[in-house]
């Protein structure tokens, strides 16, 4: 065991892996050596992370022999094939993709709520949240806590880069297409006539339009970012019967995941106990002035870490209820943060400090 | 009574009249004389209305003499003060502002749900509902009847023209600032820095960015515009105690509101049974095929008629409850469209044909 531990960042020039290699630069280092890794096209890259300039390599196996921590941020697939491999060669794999997230032996950590789970790790494997789940859950579960929750009713508005950076790119380009035409988004089908073919990862058009649709088709009409917000809820909650209907829709917003949340409790809630909760709950930042302009929106909580609540009411036909607003940073809290406050969890244990 | 009934429409010139103009062009023709009406800027101004070219006037007491139904769509204290005249003067008024709905001797009236009330108006005004309002409860109405309806959860994504033409307008105006510079949305403050003053009628950009607000303030952190979704549904439907949560959120679409609805009824319900229900609704288009990337959307729905509805499955956790999408046109079923129907019904009526 050296004296502080080695950490593979697995998937480092993507758009979470990016965020990530900030967030090493920001954050209290806890880490000795550093290693990037991602697919063959960007072998050989440099990427600064800690004030070092780091060559980006591509995965072999023995690449993860001396590793002790790996952040895994790739497809699913990937990590399903790479996360065993790592843990095979003695690292503990922090994961980010959906590969392990509701295996019963794989614990799903958000550190503000469940950090004791860290250490139930039986195949070496850690899951991270979808960036969704992470953008709501982390005000849901100071509000469990205190008035026990039973239902939720969820409708989201998430960003582009919620689909990587070809999610991004594809978003500025539509952007670029429909700029100076005033006329467009007035008739049918002209926005999808401008937009052509530069559609990127989405079903449809995202430049002035909102698409209800994200991730793959799952049972019954649902899709699986629906099904994953409602399992993953639950599971992080440790709720397993908790009520959860959800609406995934993609918004023409960069980055910054947004959730109208509707939240039943089993004793009568008032909004201002309520606020008070929050104001005091990790992570989460109260921006809850409508009179002069404050709630929480994509374009301020842009690159920080907690996630912005606002909006904030007593539903007016069911004292049991709540409504609010919550915007979280998709690229942080939603995915590179969690996985790197998970292993600064994991580096604190192996070293005992 | 002449043998086709003059028609004035107040408020001609802006984002509504405009659609107004163009429905009256492109419906089956009802009307005898038609007189068009704005503020005192556009006096004299041409429009284009049923094949003819029409002189914009400035309202005068006068002006109403011989008018049989006057179409109103001006903001809530110009109809408070203007369409008392109008009454006095003989027309019945059809008002498309918040002044009167809410009022218990002025109907309110969604021409697919309760026509008859147009009949029941002690003060010789009918309203139409508010543009959300409108959007989603044509497609409501029809399940309520088959499973008797006790609860909506409702998170909207309203287009910029529901504040008229001055938020088209600033809507692009921002996307022409922001467009080109691909590095816009990816750090705090940045959208806002780039769209400057530019806001128009909205408390924020617009621009790759949600707002959780739309309307004034009302109590308890509540918006107008969320109390308008609640009260109006409860009186279109005849339930007064309908249990209806909204959450209204402005998004950067140019025309069509777009509604999450989470409605539980009294009776089971199955998913398969409401869309055949609600094929066989009037007013309402099903697209809803996820596999195919059929799904309601702004892009599609805008210059439509129906509220385009989709995405619809029954709770996962609730035999009770559909989850469903809803995109309208807020221009015309939200608001001109919903007016000419039910001045068409008031035609109707006097004229006995």
């Amino acid at each position: 065991m050296p004296a502080l531990p080695t950490l593979a960042v697995v998937g480092a020039t993507g758009a979470v892996g990016t965020v990530l290699c900030q967030l090493l630069s920001a954050r209290r280092n806890v880490w000795g050596e550093i290693k990037l890794f991602a697919s063959a096209r960007s072998d050989g890259r440099q990427v600064r992370c800690r004030g070092e300039e780091l060559t980006v390599q591509t995965l072999t196996p023995e690449a993860f022999d001396g590793v002790d921590v790996a952040m895994f941020d790739v497809p699913d697939e990937v990590a399903a094939h790479w996360a065993p491999i790592a843990v095979t060669r003695g690292a503990v794999v922090v994961d980010n993709s959906g590969a392990f997230r509701m295996e019963r032996d794989v614990p799903l950590v958000v550190p503000e709520i469940n950090p004791g789970q860290t250490r139930h790790r039986p195949r070496g494997i850690i899951a991270n949240g979808n960036c969704t789940t992470l953008a709501m859950i982390v005000a849901v579960a100071p509000l469990h806590r205190e008035y026990g929750l039973r239902e939720l009713v969820l409708a989201s508005y998430q960003a582009a880069s919620g689909a990587g950076q070809a999610g991004v790119d594809a978003l500025h380009t539509q952007l670029g297409k429909i700029a100076g035409d005033r006329t467009l988004g007035s008739r049918p089908g002209d926005v999808r006539q401008a937009v052509g073919d530069d559609l990127g990862p989405f079903p449809a058009p995202l430049a002035l339009n909102v698409v209800p649709w994200a991730g793959l088709l799952a049972d019954d009409g649902w899709s699986a970012e629906e099904m994953k917000v409602r399992n993953e809820s639950r599971k992080i909650l440790g709720l397993p019967d908790l009520k959860v209907s959800a609406t995934c829709v993609r918004v023409p917003v960069v980055t910054g995941h947004s959730v109208a949340v509707h939240a039943v409790f089993a004793a009568e809630v008032d909004a201002e106990s309520a606020r008070e909760v929050l104001r005091n709950a990790p992570g989460v930042i109260m921006v809850d002035d409508p009179a002069t302009g404050e709630f929480p929106m994509p374009i301020d909580a842009v690159g920080t870490d907690p996630s912005w609540v606002g909006r904030l009411r007593r539903a007016l036909d069911d004292p049991r209820a709540l409504d609010f607003f919550v915007t979280g940073d998709n690229l942080r809290k939603g995915a590179a943060l969690n996985t790197a406050q998970i292993a600064e969890l994991v580096a604190k244990e192996l070293t005992g400090r």
